[in-house]
């Protein structure tokens, strides 16, 4: 799952950020040390070039096209593309993190609602519960290449126990050419009205609040299902590609230190270490970087969600609350505060 | 539908971005090149004037012109006109994908609420959903240039199979100078109120949960409506497409290549391609290009929302759900963590 | 009602935009071409008393003004200031047109709800509906001028049909120093609650229903009037006021073309016609002109909502689906794809 | 209450917001002039100071320090600094506007909720309304300034008709350490609980409806309650402030008129009175005047909410709404549509 | 808690927020004086590097190396990138603030709902909020060190009588790898399907308003839990940080003053202290520290959120509603409106 860090800045102390600087899981080095070493291997390159193989003339051209370089890296706004664009997958991300379906609201109200702790009761509940999982299972197969590799086909799903064999049959017998991860809930549906027919569910108002529960569950899988689908527009993630990449690629050749002898201005020093253009391309890149880890957070980064875990979560405590726990109620005490 | 390139980056991996800089579908590359085209034949056409047919004081005057357009090309905002323009066209646009109107919602409550496996109850459930179908579809039809052209008269919706002929004259004979959308919404309140006086929907608490269901869905249907009909104030549109546009005229004449030998300030070299000019043309036309694309959604751009698919995907779907599946349940068996 | 133009770039193509630039209405040169004029006539003004009449040594001082001038138009923020201005503006005028209140919903219910085809009935639905239309009505009065034009006095509701006789003098007789558009809501109540005991409404769970979809409606009303109530803050408004007129007013000054012998750096050429500067008025006065619409979006401009139209339109609409179209339902039909 | 200028600018005119320029209230120049008089007093003795008492070489001095103070002056960020914060400010402003507890919903319920035209039915409704404006007017005074000023103590709010001697008694005698502001909607829910019992309300569904809009009210009053509880952190205000006051200092000496025979470049013009600096003066000050108005806006400005009018008009509608209109239509007529 | 100033500033008064600027507690000056010291030492120390042990050629290229420095440290977009993080980091301490669970709207409910004033009838009131406060304290926990300070392990939380020793047991039992925060809601639910069965919540419209609530009770827990557990990824800290670092440090070298008589541009004046770029920091390193209060609000500064008291009063207040208040009314008395 994502690298927590906040117990670590929970008080702003003495330069409060910087031991956050010193960090690897998840960090801007690990996550930039392969481009930073070809940047650097890049730019180094260029420069002995420059100052051991080209003729006086050639060096003269070079200075110029260095100069020429440089004047228009300043002008290519990075800063703002990156800024509004990373707030944008930031938001996206946050929103995906946030409709993330958990079987909390449903446990409490199926184990609440479905009368019986008989051998049939506990069938119902823990039938409704598992339909809840599936549905979820069947979104997060087709959102997230982590649970994809895990279940790869229906048969794992199967085999994991979130689908008996007869479910099975009965869900590859409705043809259809769409996706069919909603088919569980027209499931749920029969069998609470089922339920409610048989008395197991007390009347329309138990009904109806655990229906409308299912669909707010429904509509977190579908809201992740969405943001999977429509993405933010290639169009938009290119051009901001294509401004970073720009200015970096200006950077080689304009951030060169020009031989100070030939008096062009703002080149009066040569330090050979380009050190605030290494800065630079650390926090660019890495503001970059920010977008691509939350473009999708269901992959396997360092910083993505952690969905096979969330699947087991689900599924192993929401059987627990519904079965084990169903009517099972500590002694009524009074508390040390009564009278 | 839109272009998904959500798996190609689900891990952060080296320079994880670039893999998209070469993606055709969707792209900026496809977007722009026929811009791209007139935008680097008129710098052609100007440089070879310059270059060849000018005479000295000719030249000379031209120099000067494009020092100043570049000057002025500079102090034009593209970049922040552009931020807060497309940011607020990219929210409209993914508001309009959340509100799109799927009738899961309402096929669950309807196949769970609607009493009865005889004719009459499937007739009941079938046109119960069969309405809310039609009232997307009518929706559709005025929002979507593409469904306008599949649909283009209420012939096509009945031989559709959306309308029965009955339900066509019905619909017809209701005198209004206004939208007509909202008719099937009224058949729909009467029949399930009908419904509910046979006994098919137990009492009031199935009935209301319906009729709310039913209302959002209508009100999504009419949020869509309404970010068609109330656009993004023209004037905005006409400013930013002004200032790059403007932006664009400047650099043809401020980014030529001068003489070198002139000594201007920085046009020491003449590199006949404009590099950087030519990038900065892909990335701002290629944001407004963005905002291009998403400022109307239901279009048949490659990034468009698949709204014929839709309305397939939904009455397929969801008269699978209330009839073929209505009480059909799979065999209910203990889960392999039983005990 | 607002201009809408999205027909026109549903597909992004070739400059997509650029057709939108020769739109005249709600166009950005309908609103500023008065201004324009201003601008250029004195601009004119200026550099003809520069070139014609001025002395030789008020040339000299003018030319110094001018620079000055001209150094400080461009510290002046005009871009952030309108950046972030306008999109509090733009939310805010989205935000009031998503609460413009529509009967749909509550038509939808008081169809379904009150029983009874007689007369009785019919007078029930009908009233309750008016009730509904009339309060939007009461709270359009004092947003909208265009609504007040139309509607004045009380006596115009009256003989719009808003209000019954009887009505008006209930109405006038409740003395409250306080704005009284809650009044027909609480008649909407009481007459629900009658309703309600005489067996019209079946039982609490469709009254309650009504009540809290009453509520909804009420709650757009007072959200709308909130919006007209309680403004921007004058400050802000006159604070990018002031920063846009400053700007121009030192671009007046500033970007005067000076006498190119006199050799002022960027002053060598002088083309007579300041085309950035021009292009400059029109994009800033245009951004600035977004805000001037939609500040108030319930004037007359072209790009504000035709409040008339909806209240015909909510009328008319909501009696024709309370009355007449009460339980008339089309036939039922098995649908084409039975089976 | 805020000033309204919203329809003095209803439809985009020609220089539409001029207008506004010229308004006192609320405005900017009655919010600034004492500033206004102190920064031009310090200028001008500064100015006189440099003009007249200098010797040559402190002249010199000055004049190095007043480019190295201008030189400063134009790199601080006071636009980016105040756009974030005043958006932010903003934000917060309205969302406390539209969280201000209104009654309106609550009395709809009552009104049509408790049955009973006898004197017992009307204490239950004015008692149930009185709690709940109660509730909110103990919010208010320790929220408002304006507000507490008016009740500064308990006995003023029984004085007020807030509360019975009674209710005061009951109130006092709850021992607790924290605030006790929810002690009348505990009230609410026993007598609404006893009201059911003895059959005026008539079931759950009319308790529960009553109930959950009275949380509703609650949620609405301890938001308020939440922002002037906790605000925007300090730091935040006094980085902006602070931001703003350095660039007004820097000012001061930066932008004198230094000795144009000193040949400082841009300093060739000496024209005593710095229009452009006052001008800025005007705007980025106002500008943090918006923010300071808003930031609390349940004090004394002209701009600030009208608490105490709120608390007035609400308690008079809503008994007005529940006791005297209770159950009083009127007559039920044919509207003129009718047929 | 938070420093509350919002009184202070209750009206925009005539400079208005410069009273903020000498406050001590949470301000910029005591979150930042140890900084500052470092700050201005080594400042100083290499000014007095520079001045008195450099030779006379290690003096130019200490002067070509700060010229550079500076050269760089304007480029460093230090405003942006603190904007736009600051703003992300202040949206989401907000919310988690909104999202702080009181259990007042139940407590509300319970105290209305659950009948009976006797021994029993109190013990369930009292359990079932009892189970509230635990599950928010177990969530307390996890998210904020001083509560986990406080409650070290589950034998705090029971002697502090949030847990009975038979729940403590009962806890334990539920063998899970999970967190196990959710149980006592399971309990919640448990013990009021018992109530209903025994009569004493009356109908199920009662229960479900409960579980609704409690649902919503928990969803505020688990949203809290969300942001602790995903914060913004270590990356965008770590970009942000760095780019201030960065700036101050090219900012202790860039901004020396260099020896006037060198003839550097700029550098015609030796003010010793560098009041400009000291104020700077202030800025910069404040706005920074208003992120690093905000990015964990439930730590121990000035500005947090003071946990272990709302965990006080949420069970002292919900006690006392829902026990002692229970059914007690003041006398119910006509008000001074009274006809």
């Amino acid at each position: 799952m994502t690298v927590t860090y906040s117990s670590k800045v929970a008080n702003a102390t003495f330069f409060g950020f910087h031991r956050l600087l010193i960090k690897w899981k998840g960090s801007i080095y690990k996550l930039l040390y392969r481009e930073f070493i070809v940047f650097a291997s890049l730019y180094t390159a260029i420069s002995v070039l420059y100052r051991y193989f080209l003729t006086g003339s050639q060096k003269r051209f070079f200075e110029k096209l260095s100069i020429y370089c440089d004047k228009y890296a300043e002008q290519i706004p990075v800063t703002f593309v990156l800024g509004f664009y990373v707030t944008l997958v930031v938001n996206r991300w946050w929103n995906q993190f946030v409709n993330l379906p958990w079987p909390d609201r449903l446990m409490f109200l199926i184990s609440s609602s479905i009368q019986g702790r008989d051998e049939y009761g506990r069938l119902l509940r823990r039938t409704l519960m598992r339909y809840v999982n599936l549905t979820s299972l069947l979104i997060f197969r087709s959102v997230s290449t982590a649970v994809y590799k895990r279940f790869p086909t229906m048969d794992h799903v199967v085999e994991a126990g979130f689908m008996t064999i007869d479910e099975r049959k009965n869900f590859d017998r409705l043809k259809s050419p769409h996706l069919k991860y909603w088919i569980p809930f027209v499931w749920f549906g029969n069998l609470a009205t089922k339920a409610r027919k048989e008395g197991r569910i007390r009347d329309s108002v138990d009904l109806q609040t655990l229906m409308n529960e299912m669909n707010r569950y429904r509509s977190w899988c579908s809201l992740l299902f969405g943001y999977d689908w429509v993405g933010i527009p290639l169009v938009y993630t290119q051009v901001v590609t294509l401004a970073v990449y720009t200015f970096f690629f200006a950077c080689l050749i304009g951030r060169q230190f020009l031989d100070p002898d030939q008096g062009y201005t703002g080149h009066d020093l040569d330090l050979y270490i380009p050190i605030f253009t290494l800065l630079q391309f650390f926090f660019y890149a890495g503001w970059l970087k920010v977008a691509e880890q939350l473009i999708n957070p269901f992959g396997e980064d360092d910083d993505d969600f952690e969905t096979n875990w969330c699947i087991d979560r689900n599924l192993q405590v929401s059987l627990l609350a519904v079965d084990e726990m169903h009517m099972n109620l500590p002694k009524l005490d009074k508390d040390i505060y009564w009278d």
